[in-house]
């Protein structure tokens, strides 16, 4: 208790006693902090500790590491793998960068973005676009999320296929070592060989190896133009071929291509009508594509045409409309968006996060459907994603009518075991973009090589030795 | 004498007699493996092992474990920096990837290729192309130099400004660790956080945290069509200016951005004047323009052409030409990759593989030409390079008519010591390209962020406790 005192006064010194909150006070409310974003998890926290800069956090770092406490890094606590609030015994420190939210510096020639770690995505995106420039991460989240959770999670979104995960997006990282030192490596640049790479072994590292105070990202020319389609296919390996098709005639316009199965589509025509999900119905797929052309509206239109009528052709695609408004699109991609909203209101489901090799996604679907049909009658499967990158929300809902509290009780387990062994025998993983957390520390060591689990747990043990950062994600314990 | 033997012993047990090279053997002459590919190191090794497949590359490093015997891997031999060859003691052994040298499997659907690690880049472009498809990596060793060697050094090239270094361009990685264990990390997967970011570790690694055996490689669409183009500018800043407009009209169409001061051609002109280098003499810069187009040739033509026309009214280009034919294309790259070796022709030189954030480029260069005149006079500067990502080889030759190998002696540590001062202060890199090597190491120190190079001493001794992979590159032993 004595100890408690001592590190909570330290950490009142580091960062002012108002920016400590504690449960000592009722008056204070630290559900935001402590509830995970799915409510899986409800934990607590003993203290949380808001630095308002990265000397804050290092020296909150320092007082931690010397009182032998753990740290749970929070951006915008929107992760969805239980990744960023403390756990239940009231012993951990939740260190929130939240008020560390300022653009830093914006360089325009270069095409950089210089951000705090608790700049969020939205606002960072708006500062690109007030410079006449793309910050191309998007993600459903990115109202509320922050650019330090993004690259801890190494986030993906609807424009990987173009742009790729939020990884290849940084140029450089400024980081807070376990130990409180601060590694300044901000740098704007497209090339440096000068050894190890530290910022992709930060990057989606979920906050185990140290903590991500600020970013330099890249930005990309706002294009002339960008056009979204609706494409409905009679099946997922009709998709696959429509993707090839896409990059071969589209290039790197291609920035979006996102499928969506039918039943997917039917829960958001149920929960949503008014959005009036167009072609669902008589078609099992449908793809939302997205065009972005450097030189014109009407190239891009062009361009697009001639690509779904070369699909119809060839009978990779059924029926298809190209957004005729801003309005328009923006209603489509609402639709996209809104598949896990109504999945929500249809019941508690099972969510799974995978990729696949994309000449293997048609295979893996026919298999796991089957096995899935077979080993639980009557179970629904809402099958949607960015299939462009091989990532598929493969989720799986109760058979219609029955109690989905007990179905998520009684075959959770067994269904992760079933889509993960098949993902496995498909070259996949079993998490595309959502990362591990706690909510998949401890299925991680039955699906990663054993090597490469040995080599990330050197590397904890290297730069962690106390094992005081965001314990018990992405590596449990090892049995001692 | 004996453990050497007992060693010894144990390679030919692992590979075959056959494939173990050593002096003992007059009639076996190992230059290709010892003499480094810029001539500035001559190494003599313990023995030269070419292993046929992965298990036998584990067996080679578990049997060098075992001895406490340190193992340098070698590609292709190409490196700029001196970081696959032995060292001088007789001690070492050089584990050469040559034999290794299949294409493993191309899988068009998923756009991917899984290579050996001693797969000669050029093969594998070649097995991409024969599918359809495009490997961009592109450098002027690709006849030689091997896919275990670019990644391993991270290599770059002449389209890195589209598809991003080798790092950008792998998925997966097949890797023998410091201990003789095999990761199988062949995925093909655009997105999986499923953990620490081993692959990119690895990646740059320069063969001081393990072996790279294999890799699976992104691959693209092939462009419809590829154009190249030469303008003469009358300044740097201009080619800054021009850089930005081309990202914004040609956005992902841009492929090529190299810089080429007067100086530079000059020489090309002089050793090689049968290239008839263009516009040359009467502007002080030219650029060579690439713009690879997935619609035709006509469209790529139509918007090449317009963007350097709104060059030449804001007066950003000077004159330019397109090529009208592959060959004229060709012959105007063909001169840009002379520039290196018509600089040989004119004698020793100092080369600087530099990259500075794109808005700070022509700031740094006045500085530094300018300190450099004011320090040594006469001194020649021979600047060129990837502006478009803001890789210069910033390279200084000896006065004219002075004596290069007495220049090199007595000014090299003074003119690196300026340049790279220089590149601190504007927020660049001493190496954009080429890596850390043994050139670089005792240099590395003095610019890297001492935070930064901790942790890699952390990293290092983690995964290679007895110090053994490739010692003395990147890192040097620290002092006990």
């Amino acid at each position: 208790m004595n100890d408690s005192n001592d590190l909570l006064s330290a950490l009142r010194a580091a960062v002012g006693a108002q920016q400590v909150l504690t449960h000592e006070d009722p008056a204070t409310d630290l559900a935001a902090y402590e509830q995970d974003w799915r409510r899986r998890h409800r934990g607590r926290a003993l203290a949380v500790v808001r630095p308002g800069n990265t000397a804050e956090v290092a020296a909150v770092v320092q007082a931690c590491a010397a009182a032998g406490v753990a740290i749970v890094p929070q951006g915008g606590n929107t992760g969805l793998v239980v990744g960023s609030v403390p756990d239940a015994s009231g012993q951990q420190v939740l260190l929130s960068l939240q008020r560390m939210n300022r653009v830093r510096a914006l360089d325009a020639a270069n095409l950089t973005l210089t951000v705090d770690a608790g700049c969020i995505l939205q606002a960072a995106q708006q500062a690109a676009e007030a410079a006449g420039l793309l910050l191309p991460l998007s993600l459903a989240a990115e109202g509320s999320c922050t650019i330090g959770g993004n690259l801890a999670s190494n986030a993906g979104g609807t424009q990987v296929l173009r742009y790729g995960n939020a990884r290849e997006q940084c140029l450089g990282l400024e980081v807070v070592t376990p130990q409180g030192e601060v590694w300044d490596g901000l740098i704007g640049l497209r090339k440096d060989n000068t050894g190890y790479d530290l910022r992709d072994l930060y990057i989606g590292s979920e906050g185990t190896l140290g903590i991500i105070t600020g970013a330099t990202l890249k930005l990309q020319p706002q294009p002339a133009a960008k056009l979204t389609a609706w494409a409905a296919l009679p099946s997922i390996e009709a998709a696959v071929e429509l993707l090839g098709l896409a990059q071969r005639q589209l290039g790197a316009g291609l920035t979006g291509f996102e499928a969506m199965s039918r039943f997917s589509l039917s829960l958001v025509d149920k929960h949503y009508p008014q959005l009036r999900v167009p072609l669902w119905q008589d078609h099992p797929w449908c793809v939302l594509l997205e065009n972005s052309d450097s030189e014109s509206e009407a190239h891009a239109r062009e361009r697009f045409e001639a690509l779904l009528e070369a699909a119809l052709e060839q009978g990779c695609v059924s029926d298809a409309i190209v957004a005729e408004s801003l309005g328009q699109a923006h209603n489509l991609w609402h639709i996209r968006e809104s598949i896990s909203l109504a999945q929500s209101e249809e019941g508690l489901n099972i969510k799974h996060d995978i990729s696949l090799p994309v000449s293997a996604i048609a295979r893996f679907c026919a298999e796991t459907d089957a096995q899935l049909a077979a080993e639980i009658p009557g179970v629904r499967l809402v099958n949607f994603g960015h299939l462009g990158d091989g990532n598929l929300h493969y989720n799986v809902q109760a058979p219609e009518g029955g109690d989905p509290a007990a179905f998520l009780r009684e075959q959770e387990s067994r269904i992760n075991h079933i889509v993960f062994d098949s993902v496995r025998r498909h070259g996949g993983s079993i998490s595309a973009e959502h990362g591990i957390g706690s909510l998949k520390a401890e299925t991680l060591p039955q699906y990663k090589h054993p090597v490469a689990l040995a080599l990330m747990r050197r590397i904890k043990a290297a730069l962690d030795p106390q094992g005081l950062m965001n314990p018990g994600r992405v590596l449990i314990q090892e049995p001692r």
